[in-house]
């Protein structure tokens, strides 16, 4: 029998996943019927992302799973119409992708490469920086994101302070959690990383209170999601070296306006949200096997927690 | 019995070092005069370094080795004078700090960083770039630095090639050798990494013709010997796209002059021979270490081979 999957999500998205989609769901053994059009009380799957058209799932009757492209899912977990499983996108490459943008800017702080990009002038200033051993690195948030990306500094050599909601336990992370524990991770974070899930209570978890809790001239990155952070704050904070450089790559409008004050703030990097890019390739597999698993009456991978948000 | 230490370095160095090996000698166990002043014939040991005003080695008749502070021994391995062991710094830091430096700027060149550096205009440039698993590192060394820097960017992903003299086997590194494996290495590196041992084989390896095989838009990183390089081969082959850029830490004479044309050239990054740098207190430990060995008649530790030069 054809399982008819509805790809709901804009056409250059489309153009990028058609062909991966078939591969994978032929891959996995499922003869699937793809396409952009097929009648609401047919489709047996959506595979989505927030920047669809599709907000009203009630004619979706019989739709088995909500397949989403991204591992965010904010935009749609709230949606009153969602009554069936959501499904975020859990990649292989999108977490590796991470780790690279996370574990390249680090680095880019620790070894104060800027200074040696931007002024070529002749000087030779011999001044090594510390060893990773004698860094700091805070990372906000241990889910999937957050976890690769302490292991993989820990790696490096660097002191790694992880803080969750809830008690982990990682090997070569310093766990923390509860609201002492982010006292502590944000007290000692030469380099904060902000990797939360957006939530109602993360959403300008960074404001001017907790701002002031970094060391003098610690660094900011937040490849996790925009409002995570009081923009206001955050332009306040920097003028008191507190911390001293933010690196963004998500923020509230996307992309960052031309006029938004974070371009020209000389202590700030803005990238435009590729740290953790899915890649067709990876993703179709993962959204191919959740729709084999469907079929097969097995439990769905990387389900949202609708109460928690995430 | 007291050990005669020798300290032939200049005063920066005696200031820097004085404290770190008195601490390490007497964890060692060794009771040691240390010093810069000790008559030639009485002297035990001999901490040195190439700067250093001792050139002739010929009175110090009864010295059992000289102890390089630095891992690049082409200075001293020449000198006729010199018929005692000659061990070289292998030192933890100096093999971490150098993997720090070859992971940064291996990922600021695979990440774009420096188009996100230096132009925050407005303009949301969303490029990603490729994964690290789709991006092949050559490393021309596999001593200790090149092992490890190899094993640090295949731990992150990247698809590494390294090249030695002789054949090597190294888990996760694709281990070539001979002039097939070099011109192999070359045709492949979309990062080449240089940690060759300078010796009158290495000099100049970097020549026009060699430059010509690596790819399109090929980024070399030079943390070895400067003189791996012919510097006017380098010039005109950035010109020509291959290599696109060049990051370059030591150099043939250093600090680089400042009318050197490398620092104004805009695909050229100058750092000041800061990616391996020697931390006094690890550097003392094997000083040290290799003392207690030569006093208890122990084989010394890193001895250098002085018919390969390293």
């Amino acid at each position: 029998m054809t399982t008819n999957v509805l790809f709901a999500a804009n056409d250059a998205l489309w153009q990028d996943y058609r062909d991966p989609l078939r591969k994978a769901l032929a891959e996995v053994g499922v003869d699937a019927n793809l396409s952009t059009d097929i009648p609401a009380p047919k489709v047996d799957y959506i595979v989505y992302s927030p920047g669809s058209d599709l907000q009203d799932f009630t004619p979706y009757t019989r739709c088995k799973a909500v397949l989403n492209l991204w591992a965010g899912v904010e935009n749609i977990v709230t949606n009153p119409t969602l009554d069936m499983p959501l499904a975020r996108m859990v990649d292989e490459g999108l977490t590796q992708g991470m780790v690279e943008w996370v574990t390249g800017h680090v680095l880019r702080h620790h070894l104060g490469l800027d200074t040696h990009i931007m002024h070529q002038d002749g000087t030779w200033r011999h001044d090594p920086p510390p060893l990773a051993t004698d860094r700091t690195v805070a990372i906000l948030g241990l889910g999937q994101l957050g976890q690769a990306c302490g292991e993989a500094l820990a790696g490096l050599g660097f002191d790694v302070a992880g803080w969750s909601r809830s008690p982990k336990d990682i090997p070569e992370i310093t766990c923390l959690h509860g609201d002492d524990g982010l006292k502590d991770a944000l007290e000692k974070a030469e380099i904060l990383v902000l990797l939360l899930p957006l939530t109602d209570e993360t959403t300008d978890l960074m404001n001017a209170a907790r701002l002031a809790l970094l060391p003098r001239n610690a660094v900011i990155l937040n490849p996790g999601r925009g409002a995570l952070i009081d923009d206001d704050a955050l332009l306040a904070a920097l003028d008191l070296g507190k911390p001293a450089h933010a690196t963004l790559d998500t923020f509230r409008t996307e992309p960052l306006p031309p006029e938004h004050p974070f371009w020209a703030h000389p202590q700030v990097t803005v990238t435009p949200h590729i740290a953790s890019e899915t890649r067709p390739s990876s993703a179709a597999r993962v959204i191919a096997e959740n729709i084999r698993r469907g079929e097969a009456d097995e439990p769905f991978l990387h389900l949202v927690d609708r109460d928690l948000g995430y």
